[in-house]
This record gives structure tokens, C-alpha cells and sequence, in this order.
């Protein structure tokens, strides 16, 4: 598929998920792979659910956390670590600094679902809120690693990072593999691009011929556009706010998109009420608690965004913390 | 812990449930043992929990139902099937039936819950509704296997269901065994009692140590009077009715309950209240749908109802089918 050597240029390689994978064994939850008879009676196809929303911590970004944080040197664990989130990165970072007894500091919008504020603070982090409309969470998150010497943690542009995220698709491939069967395709929620570029390493790795689509909300539709382009494009910075607070990332990350462009086969768009019938499909159907950003990915194959009839898919729920009455709110309105 | 050779008088043994897991593999989603900080830091103690609400047809009675219908003849799975059931066990046997080409009938009550209901029908049973009230479930589906020539599939009561079901506990221990960690307790939810007997099964096979526990609610508390008092006590026939209908069999098993009775040391007990806020914190916490009949030995952990402070403890989250909008009924109640 690529030039020789050209993997060279890349960040993360396929190497980096392995070693991920052996770090976080025993600490992260090895995730299932679901079947819903439901699911493949609606789209006609085969369909394998990764849920990362019963993760430790309700998202995938613990892998990510746990990985980049276990390599802390002695005296960067006694600095102590910083990240900023709209919550389930956080919530990752806040739960693997307990495990590895470091102190840390998230940054999160002030506008951020309860939940992920209560379950970031019950992790024990310390929580400095910012406003989203006028300050740059990088600016406020950098301007404490400096005044307070903590290490940040980004979100998505990291090797470690990418990695770990990567664990979750490494996971699906092994137990496909072991079972011989071959993914037509994989769809993957993408925000920064973090679990996007980890999943893609890691499904190359196995299949030269299995298709890899990114899946974001109208509006925040930046891997779509920047794919198709062949270049990193924006999100308007006036989009109206999704519901997949996880998802609104300003643009793909500078070492997630050249890993996302060189092996992921294009972006799929849903609107947010396409999402909302996925977050129902999986509470009524699934028997789990998936949040908007988490769901759009089963909402880009309910909705028929790509060919699905015979075909073998597997896809990620990336995340499950919502607050309950807005999810009975959305049940209601279905 | 038992008389050499006592254990050839009951009806399954440790090698009739390895067997069924050899029988139910790749056909049954081998669902994942999850923690939960939450869980965690609420009882003082590491909880393991293994959520049956993720299973095919959303609770443990496939693994059951699959075992006992691979088995039949060519003869017989040309005769079909009849079982009865509140629901679960009804569309275990469905979807199992339909896996395996077998014409199904299911006797269900007329006030199952209608996920339960339409869920059976998805997987294309025919359904016959009886009268809770007035009509005797036994002797409906009895009939109709006369009539018909059908196979009765029973849904507890019965060798080979039991060690179906023991295919769970069997998971859990493989895992924790593997992880070199040792259960001080299991939970497991108890209607007719043949998850808990296959549970059982299991757990002994690794474990002489392991307290292992029955949850029931109030009213249907059977198992807990019956194992102290040694002997099949039923409940009351004028019992009112619980939020767990899959938990409403009349009495201990004829075959359950000679394993219990020598494996399991206790039953717990708990309110239609603790179920509730067991329900509310599955899906608030650990992010799943679990039906009341399916959160009793969360609702038991979660109400103190044994020692969980520094206890490894591991319980069975049984089943997840529940209309949603009776789930977000009992969330706007928490």
C-alpha cells in the first residue's frame, strides 16, 4: 500500500501499540466484542461493537492516559501532570495519575457535562475550569505546566498517546484474527484523531484491505473535509455547539492526521439526530450507556453511510459519560 | 469439602459445564469481567463484575438455551421447541433456535415486559400468551409439546441448561485464576436457580474458599429460606409482585437445588428499594441497562448486605431486558 520506508515518517508505528498493549494489560479493562442480532437485522450485515464506554472511566482515553503516563520519569511523576479536556481525557489522565499515586491538574470547560466534572474531581484531580468562549484551553493549561513545572499530557498529539489509543482497534484485530474473519470495514468517533490514528496502525497492521473511516458530527466535520483534501482543514471557529461535546476538537492534530491520511479511506458525517437515534439504539437495543460523541459512529451505519448489506464491520463506541437525565430526555423525545 | 463420591448425586458436574463452553464458543459472546472505581470506592472493596446484560439476547439464559439445543437429534430439532418463560429464558431459546434452524414456541405471560415480548418475536418464536393469574405456565407448554410433538425446553430445571449457564462463572474464574487473584465472595442473582447451580459448579471447581451468595428480592426470597432451612421451601403463592419478573419462580429447582444446597452458603436478601438504586447506579456508574431481576447481587453488594471492606467480591449483573422508558421512570425516582 505505501513506499518502502515511508512508515518512517510517521510518529507512531504499529511497534509503539504492541508495547502499549503490554503496559496496560492488567490495568485497563480488555474491552468485548459485542454482536446485537438487532444491529445486523437493521443494516443487513455483520456488524462487531467495540464498547470503550466500559473502559475504566467511561471512554478509551485511559489507555492513552495510562500508557503516556507510565513512563514518567521519577521526577516528572514528583512534578506532577497537567491536561486539558472536555472531560473523558481528563477523566483517563485524573484515574491513571491515582493508579501511579501523581498528582494532577485537569482543565476543563466550564460548559463540560456534570458528569465528567464529578468524575474527574472523584478521581481525586484537581479541576481548573476555563471559558471556552474566550480563553484557549492550551494557552490555560500550558500556563500551569509552566508556573507550576507539571508535565502536560495532550489529548491527542502525542506518540504515547496515539498508541495507546491504538491498544482498542489491536484488541479487535487479534480476536477477528483468531476467529478468521475479515473486517470489510472499521468506523472510528474522531475528534483529535488520537484513536483514529492508534485504531489505523493497528487494523493495517492485520489487513491491507479492510476499510477505515473516521466518524464526526455536522459541523465538526474537519477529518471529512481535511481527508478528502489531503490536507489539515478547520472547524469553523462559529460552528453551533454538537452534542458530542467530546468531538468539537478544532481540527485534526498535527502528528494524528499524516498516520490518518495515509491509511484511513475517508470521513462520514451524521447530524446530531442521527446521533440521537444511535444513543437510543444503544440503550434500548444494546443494553448501554453510549454519549453522543461516542455513538456517532454506530449512528454513521444505522444511517446507511456506507454499504453495509453481507458486509463485516466493526466499529467503536468511544465513550459513555452522560449525564442520565439528558440521556432519558433524548429516549423521550425518540 | 465434600465426601469422596458424593458428587455423583447431582445432575451436572464440573466436566458437563467445560463441555458447554467448548459447545457455546464463538456462538456466545464471552463477556468481560469490568471494576469500577466507582463500585470500588461505594463498597471499600474491589468488586468484579461479569455483566450477563451483554450477552446475546441480553442475559445469560442463551449460553443455556444454545447448550441444550446443539444437543438435540437431527429427529428432534425437526419436531421444534417449546419453553416457558417470563421472558429471558424465552428469547435465549429463540435466538438459540434460530441459530440452529429449530421451529420455537414460546409461553409467555401476558404482562412480561414488552421489550421481552418483542424481542422474542425479532428473533422469529412464535409466542403463546398465558394468564398469570389463572393459567398454570407448566402445563400450557406442556400441551402444546403433546400436542405438537415439540421438545419442552425447560428453563432451569434441567442438566444441561445448568451447565450452560455455569459457562459464565466458568469465564470469571479462568480470569481471575489467571490473575492469580482469589474471590472471597460471588453473588449471583437466583429465580429457579440454575445460573446460581452452573455458577456454583464452577466457582468450587477452583475455589473451596469462595463464599458464594444468592440474591433475591423480598417476597421471592426462596432460595435464602430454603438454604437455611435445607430443604425446597416455596414463596407465597399470593406474593405481590416484584419489579423482578425474571426473578418470580415459584421454588427452588428440583435439580438446582441439590448443588446449591451443597455449594452455595447463603441467600441475601433486598428491597424493591435497593433494586432500584441498583438499577440507578449500573446505569449512572457502569454505564449498562440492567434489568431489576438482573441488579439483585448489585443491589445486595451495594446495600452492605455482606462484608465487601478489602473483599475481592465478584457478582453477576444477570440481564439487561427492560423497557426504557420504565428505566428512565426509575431514574427520575433516584
Amino acid at each position: 500500500m505505501t513506499e518502502p520506508g515511508a512508515e518512517t515518517a510517521l510518529a507512531v508505528s504499529f511497534a509503539d501499540v504492541k508495547a502499549a498493549a503490554r503496559r496496560i494489560e492488567g490495568k485497563a479493562v480488555r474491552t468485548p466484542l459485542l454482536s446485537s442480532p438487532a444491529l445486523d437485522q437493521a443494516t443487513g450485515g455483520k456488524i462487531l461493537i467495540k464498547p470503550e464506554c466500559l473502559q475504566l472511566t467511561g471512554s478509551f482515553k485511559f489507555r492513552g492516559a495510562y500508557n503516556r503516563l507510565s513512563l514518567l520519569s521519577a521526577e516528572e511523576r514528583r512534578r506532577g501532570v497537567v491536561a486539558f479536556s472536555s472531560g473523558n481525557h481528563g477523566q483517563g489522565v485524573a484515574l491513571a495519575a491515582k493508579m501511579l499515586g501523581i498528582d494532577a491538574v485537569i482543565v476543563m470547560p466550564g460548559d463540560a457535562p456534570g458528569i465528567k466534572l464529578d468524575n474527574t474531581r472523584a478521581h481525586g484531580a484537581k479541576i481548573v475550569i476555563f471559558d471556552r468562549q474566550t480563553e484557549d484551553r492550551e494557552q490555560v493549561a500550558a500556563a500551569i505546566a509552566d508556573e507550576q513545572g507539571r508535565i502536560l499530557v495532550p489529548s491527542y498529539d502525542d506518540a504515547l498517546i496515539i498508541a495507546g489509543q491504538g491498544t482498542s482497534a489491536l484488541e479487535v484485530m487479534e480476536e477477528v484474527s483468531d476467529a478468521e474473519i475479515t473486517l470489510d470495514a472499521y468506523v472510528v468517533p474522531a475528534g483529535g484523531g488520537g484513536l483514529m490514528a492508534g485504531s489505523a496502525l493497528a487494523i493495517r497492521e492485520f489487513s491491507a484491505r479492510t476499510l477505515i473511516y473516521s466518524a464526526e458530527p455536522e459541523n465538526f466535520d474537519d477529518h471529512a473535509r481535511s481527508l478528502a483534501a489531503g490536507e489539515r482543514l478547520a472547524n469553523a471557529p462559529d460552528a453551533p455547539d454538537s452534542l458530542c461535546d467530546a468531538l468539537m476538537a478544532p481540527m485534526p492534530g498535527a502528528l494524528t492526521f499524516p498516520i490518518n491520511k495515509r491509511f484511513v479511506t475517508g470521513g462520514l458525517v451524521v447530524s446530531e439526530e442521527e446521533i440521537r437515534a444511535a444513543v437510543r439504539f444503544a440503550l434500548s437495543e444494546l443494553r448501554l450507556v453510549v454519549e453522543p460523541g461516542g455513538a456517532v459512529a454506530l449512528a454513521a451505519v444505522l444511517a446507511g453511510k456506507i454499504e453495509t448489506q453481507d458486509r463485516v464491520i466493526g466499529l467503536v463506541l468511544s465513550g459513555g459519560n452522560m449525564d442520565v437525565a439528558q440521556l432519558c430526555r433524548i429516549v423521550a423525545e425518540g
